[in-house]
Formats: structure tokens, sequence, C-alpha cells
């Protein structure tokens, strides 16, 4: 992409050109030097409204997140707000053809005019999985989009960026008889703005509210915080929009979303600066790999020689 | 710590002393730049035997991951092996007090004189909760363990670092009628080695059987590969052991040592460097930081502006 089109490609975006909404995001991901920085030129040109609304869904897999998400989605693009949907699953860049999976996955949705829906690939080692979520966001929120859900898995690292992403946070909770605690960590429960206890539906009825039940119990925050659903009967949806309108009013938003900007710049200035010490180190490193492999160097001489020939 | 206890740390190790063994993991798991320099100054003067076996235990939270380890550690315990189990759970820094519950969990094992039980605290976002695992295993090793199992959840991320820990992947799977495949991705899935339907007992068992029928008609690699077991009753344990012994009969394990080494040599490197340039650069990036919040830059500004003083 040549620096000229970086104009061409916000015009589309703030149009609500779809594709132009997509090779933005692609822009942002691109690891390649060029691209990035071409995607800091388009990003540092948005209008950077702040006033979209940032929901973060997460929970173990098999929870039902894209069938709430196309429940909820559904439902929100119906009563005239606008849909984007960027999935951070971290293992996605192994399964591939997620696109046509989400598009599967979120059947509703993904055929109604006012949703956007985007796969966002996993990223390498380094936190990159989110990195580009939070300018992915931005370019969303340009194309006027004013619900932005960020799906992803309900396990823990993912869960911290996630934090810093998000306006709220949406925990789904599979109905489980009897140890009702021991699928997802306490720490992420504590992250969680609201549970929602899915699948209250067919045989897993009873199961939902006892589930429901144990968490209003036990959960740190509000009970009226914990919510039965069903994604699939589209039964609680409504409610759970309300407790996020009722929540987001009680937050400081303005102040969230500055931390945010600031944790992302912080988060994507280290990420492409070890990106730069690295290739410009290149050549230490890959001879301090021939070494280990000669074994004329051990594990720890070979730390102890990069940081010494590196960082001086 | 001073640098004259690293001998006397070491000694201590040799001998199998516990105490010892925990001090010296908390040291390589330690992020004070001085701690560093001994831990490398420690790992430096191991041995390295690499003749432990190394298995990494996956699995969504739930699975049983816990109870597997105290039936299989057990059996090999109790068969004259020397287990040490490094539990690497994300979220475990957020969820207190793990290590009573890492004993809790695995009550057996946790009481065996052949045992050694290691909860790995999470580390930052740049893939730190494994760094030190692999640091972790070779202290383990010099301890005497010949059986080092790695402890992890099942989606994502946290795997691509596991493969690089581990001579094995076993996946523990949940038993799931009808959607079997939807939990786990299919990345991982490719990943395993092994994959273990566990809770073949009580009123899961009939759903156990199938979703062990459908993994083995569905998966790429070898249907022996794929088990039914009872961690709760003891059921199939020692049929695991016998396909983990076989697995290893049929890999390169002094080759896979070799680029384990080599990508942990490139992992922690990266880690150091980057904390080095941050450290080195605080004052600029403090800076910025503060042009964000006065909002005389925006977020793209603040990026080409950090990497403009830095990357040069």
């Amino acid at each position: 992409m040549m620096p000229a089109d970086i104009n061409k490609l916000l015009a589309g975006i703030k149009t609500g050109d779809r594709i132009a909404l997509s090779q933005a995001i692609t822009l942002v991901e691109s690891i390649k030097s060029g691209d990035q920085d071409l995607s800091r030129k388009l990003i540092g040109n948005l209008t950077n409204s702040n006033q979209a609304i940032r929901l973060a869904v997460s929970g173990s897999p098999g929870v039902g997140k894209s069938t709430f998400i196309d429940a909820i989605g559904f439902y929100l693009a119906e009563h005239g707000h606008r849909i984007a949907v960027l999935a951070i699953d971290p293992s996605s860049a192994q399964s591939r053809g997620s696109i046509l999976g989400d598009k599967t996955r979120m059947s509703r949705l993904s055929r109604h005019p006012n949703a956007f829906i985007r796969p966002s690939p996993a990223g390498g080692l380094l936190g990159g999985i989110a990195t580009s979520t939070y300018e992915a966001s931005l370019l969303c929120e340009e194309a006027g989009y004013d619900v932005i859900i960020i799906e992803t898995v309900g396990v823990g690292q993912s869960e911290t960026l996630v934090r810093h992403l998000a306006d709220l946070f949406l925990l789904l909770l599979q109905p489980a008889a009897g140890d009702d605690l021991q699928g997802i960590k306490k720490g992420i429960l504590e992250d969680a703005d609201l549970l929602l206890v899915n699948k209250w539906d067919s045989h897993m009825k009873q199961e939902a509210e006892r589930t429901h039940a144990a968490y209003r119990l036990t959960w740190s925050k509000s009970r009226d915080q914990v919510k039965l659903i069903s994604s699939l009967e589209d039964i609680g949806i409504e409610d759970v929009w309300e407790s996020i309108t009722f929540l987001l009013k009680e937050t400081d938003s303005q102040l969230k979303r500055k931390e945010r900007e600031i944790f992302w710049f912080l988060e994507n200035t280290r990420r492409l600066m070890l990106k730069y010490f690295l290739e410009k180190n290149s050549a230490i490193l890959d001879n301090l790999v021939d070494n280990l492999k000669a074994r004329s160097i051990n594990y720890s001489e070979a730390i102890e020689n990069a940081l010494k020939k590196i960082c001086t």
C-alpha cells in the first residue's frame, strides 16, 4: 500500500465502506515495517471520538460466546445500533478459515446490515494478539460502529489485555452442578462486570438456575450483576443490555479511555522497540545460536554474551 | 541473596534438599536485575544432563488436569520415579494462595516423598509465564527428578510456549455429547501427542465413550493415541504411561532438547533486552505519557516520537 492510499482508505472508512474498514484493519495487523509506518499515519488521522461502547465477552470454550454475541448483537442491530465484533481468540491463527467459521457461528448478526464481524488473527508470543485490536477498535469507531464487542477466551492472560480494551467485561458461565466455581479462575471472576450463566434452556435449565444461585451467593459484586440467559432462545438479552447501560452510567468512561490510550501506547512502543533491537542485533544473536549448536558455549553463557554485546 | 550462596544452593539442590530447590526456582523467577545475574550464574553451573522426561499436560478449566497429574504422578512415584510438577497456569497470580490450592488438588502426590509440586506465578505480558519455567525444569532435573510435568491451560497462547518446554504434549478432553470438537481449538488438537478423554466414570461414562470414539475417527494422528481414562478411579493411567514411553522411543530427544535450549536462549535474551531498553529510556516514555495525558500529542504521535528517540 502507498502512503497516498491512506487518505482514500480513511475516506472509505468514514463513508461506511466495509472493504475499506477491512483493509485498514489488515494494515494495523500487519507486522511489516512499511505497513506499520502507514498504520500509524492512518491511526494518527482518526477523529478518535471515543464515544463507542466497548464490551469484552469472555468465557471457556463451548460456553456459547458466539451464540451470545449473535443474540445481543442482533438485538442491538435491530434497535438501530451499529455493531462491530472483533474476535481475538489466541488460537484462531492455527484453526484457519476462521472468517467463514465466525460467519457461520454468528448467523443472524453476520447477515445484518448494521453489523461488521472481524476475526483478528493471533499474534506472536509478545502480546501481539491485542495490540492491533486496540487500533482495530479505533477504526471501527471511525466507521460509525457505536458498540464494539471484543470476543476472547476466559482463561487468563488474554483477559489482562482485554481489560485494557473494553469499558465492561462480560463473563459467560457454563451451567455446572456441584463444583460451580471450578472451571473459571477466581481472578477472572473478580475482573468481570457481569456474570452471565448461559444455556438457561432445554435440559440445562435447572443446572443453570443452580449455578446462577451459587454465583449470586458467592460472588463479591452485586448479585444483580449475575444473570440467567439463554442465547439460543433470546432470553435475558434485553436485560443484559439494560445492565450494561446502567453500569456505564456509573463509570468515568473518559478517564478510562485516556488510561487505555496510555496503556496501548506503551504496549505498542515496547513491541516496536523490541522488533527494532532484534533486527539491529540479529547477527550477534545468530552467531550465539551457532555457538550453542556447536556446544562451544552453554545456555547461560549465551545469554550473558548477548546482554554484554547488545545492552551497552 | 549473595553470589557466594549460589554454590551452597547448588549443593543443596544436588542432595535433594527441597527448600534449596524452591529457593532456586524463586531466584530464576525473580525479575530483579541482581537476582537475574545470580540466576544465570546458577543455571550456568548445572550439569544439564538433559535426561529427564518433560510432559506438558493441558486442557480446559474443569477437565481434571490436577486429578490426572495426581493419578499419573502417584503411579510413577510408587514405581520409583521422582516427579516434579510445575504449574504455569496464567491466572495463578490472580487467584492467590495457589500453593495451598495445588497441594489440596493433588492430594496423594503432594504427600509422596518422591514428588515435588511447584506452582509458578504468572508473568507479565511478554511470555514471562514460561521463560522461567524452562529454567525451573533444569533445576528440577539437577535435583534428580526424572519426570517433570508441566501443567497449563488448553486454550492457545501458552501451548506455543509449552511445546518448547516438553517432550510430549498430553491434552485432556471433557466428555461432551454432540459437539465434541467444539471446546478445543483444532490447532491445539494437532499439537497434542496424546488425547486423553477424562472422567470415564460414574454418570459421564457413556459420554466419555462417545467422545473417545468421535476423536478416534476425526483426529489426524494414530487412533491409538486417543485414550479413555478416569483420573478419579485410576483407570487407564498405566496405559497412558506405556504410550508415553513408546512415543518417546520414536523421537530424537537430544535434537529436540538442543532446539529447546536455543528457543529459550532467544526468549530470555529478548525479555532481558527489552527490560534493559525500557529502563534506559524510561524518562523518554514517562515524558510522552505526560504529553498524552495533557493531550498535547495524540496516540500515534506518541509512538512515532518514542521510536524516533529510542530506535536510533
